[in-house]
């Protein structure tokens, strides 16, 4: 594992150390809008498969980062790998997305979860990590994840995708102590999950809460954000003599950035709803940002992609701590040129902002 | 028109003038939740005929207040009025959602389109209004509405309900010049169209806009709150001797409220993701307010409806300028009993803080 890192400016970027200019990636990097991905995917069959087998995972892991000069790399993998190691049941259905076969409908349901040993259910997931780190030698950091327990939890109840949240928002009002029960079954679990992704290689961790946004601000305090805070002081901080930073991502949190700069972590997504100017003046610069381009721009012209990027740059402003992002996951339909646009744009854009 | 309105709550609350208690009324009050609603649409065959026809859509419009002692009632209608009026081709296919069979896609499509004549090709809507106003005869207020050109517009561009809205954001970041057109034109039709249902009875008016919240602050302002602004402006200020109030709602605006304050509106819709104690805060109570149930409390026990509706009265606090509402449509599956439930709350619990 003891690899010399060539390219760390992605990780000292989450930790506020200066850098020459910003680094840049994109969640869901490795996606269907290449069609190396695309090939991949139908040489494993369905995305599961994909997830499942460590030569493929890698493969596509790393397929973003042989175009582009991307500063990081995120393991390929899915936040439904754990209600899956739980026995629920996942089904990714074309057209569908995901199905849990078994969804958790009452508080007998929840009391008898079962917890995965991530060495051994989720064992896949590891020897990706490994694989990964190892075929990566040194290039870029690799990024281990999970979902909050929330978002994993809403697919959990509801059986699915979700359009209202009926289904875990009756159990939140009206059984609310069974909710916490499974919220935080959900939290061990990822905390094990996570640790074992430092161990295997992962050399920083983010935390998805793409469905936090959906709860008031009290509920969001009680059934989201408490049980990431629980994660990020449940994670190993070090590992090959080197931090492991952390990055927690509400979607859609607007003014809740300021909850979250409270939290034990490293640095905070942002989606495009907030100004980084303005999340970074809640956070006080006593947290890194992570964000935030419209995954639309990339639907314009490479020339207006430059200029949002520019935006995007100047938004954040002077100074270190900005981890240039899309505020979501690239579509599957934007063409990978314009991607690489954007990425061009960042590195010849930022190096101003960090004189 | 001069019948003697037997409860002005509501319209006061908008006002920020005295009343006795907090007036309430439902986001999607005459719908799917109702069996009698569900029978009505039967009767009809399908939803555009409901709309379509004048008694029908009377009808429906006055159902829930059968039921429970609401303080307002709201026109059955869609917000697809207009572009089916414009001749873009609306159709409601079973459990599709709307579609529209020629949709804008192009700044040619932008420059030709029609621009209907509310007495006219809407002239189905202006009957509803003014029978209504004669059924209510006086019980309670009348709202008219229509979409923000915002979202009316991804309709039009996207030819119907959208995940990531990636057409009509690619316009707005390549072409911005055609959308401004589009919203410009969708915005004259909906002063016209307003000010035809505030002329055939409307006693309110609210502007729904569902989707602002999926723009970044400065395309909110420059896309979607700059054409609300324009069409508030543009309407009729008083009816029969009476004030018209303006609601202006915006689906997930969060920390824009602070922007929405600044339009010549009455009142400002909020949905559960902000906190009534902290939007008041914001709009330095210049503006009532209209919110914020999470519209999925109503799946939880009588007695936690109650209890949430006490969180959020006390949320908003002393004084007037409330209006209760969920923080957006009632759900179909909802148990219409919970509904009352809900009504008989605001009105046992909310006079003490009118004292």
């Amino acid at each position: 594992m003891n690899d010399s890192l060539k390219n760390d400016v992605f990780l000292r970027a989450l930790l506020r150390q200066p850098t020459p200019y910003t680094p840049v990636w994109m969640m869901r990097q490795a996606g269907r809008y290449l069609p190396e991905y695309r090939a991949t995917r139908a040489k494993a069959g369905d995305f599961l498969t994909l997830c499942q087998t460590p030569d493929l995972a890698c493969e596509v892991t790393l397929q973003p980062l042989e175009r582009y000069p991307l500063d990081a790399a995120i393991l390929f993998s899915d936040i439904l790998t754990i209600p899956h190691a739980m026995g629920l049941g996942l089904k990714f259905e074309t057209g569908e997305g995901p199905l849990i076969e078994r969804p958790i409908r009452c508080a007998t349901d929840v009391v008898s979860l079962a917890k995965p040993d991530p060495n051994q259910e989720l064992r896949y997931v590891m020897d990706a990590v490994s694989l990964i780190r190892k075929e990566l030698n040194g290039r870029v950091p690799l990024i281990g994840f999970a979902g909050s327990p929330w978002t994993v939890g809403t697919y959990c109840v509801e059986g699915g995708s979700s359009r209202d949240f009926a289904r875990i928002k009756g159990m939140m009002y009206d059984d609310p102590k069974s909710l916490h029960t499974l919220l935080s079954t959900l939290t061990d679990i990822t905390i094990n999950y996570l640790n074992s992704q430092i161990a295997a290689g992962a050399q920083a961790i983010m935390i998805f809460d793409t469905w936090g946004n959906v709860l008031s601000p009290a509920n969001y305090r009680e059934f989201s954000l408490h049980y990431m805070s629980r994660i990020v002081d449940g994670l190993q901080r070090e590992a090959d003599g080197r931090i492991v930073p952390r990055i927690v991502f509400t979607k859609g949190a607007g003014p809740l950035i300021a909850e979250i700069a409270k939290v034990n972590c490293d640095a905070i997504g942002v989606d495009w709803t907030t100004d980084l100017s303005e999340a970074r003046r809640m956070v006080s610069d006593s947290k890194a940002l992570q964000g935030n381009l419209d995954p639309c721009v990339l639907y314009a012209s490479p020339e207006k992609i430059r200029e949002q990027v520019a935006k995007v740059l100047a938004s954040y402003g002077y100074g270190n701590g900005h981890v240039f992002n899309l505020g979501h996951g690239i579509h599957p339909t934007i063409n990978p040129e314009h991607a690489g646009a954007m990425i061009k744009a960042v590195h010849e854009l930022s190096p101003a902002f960090h004189q």
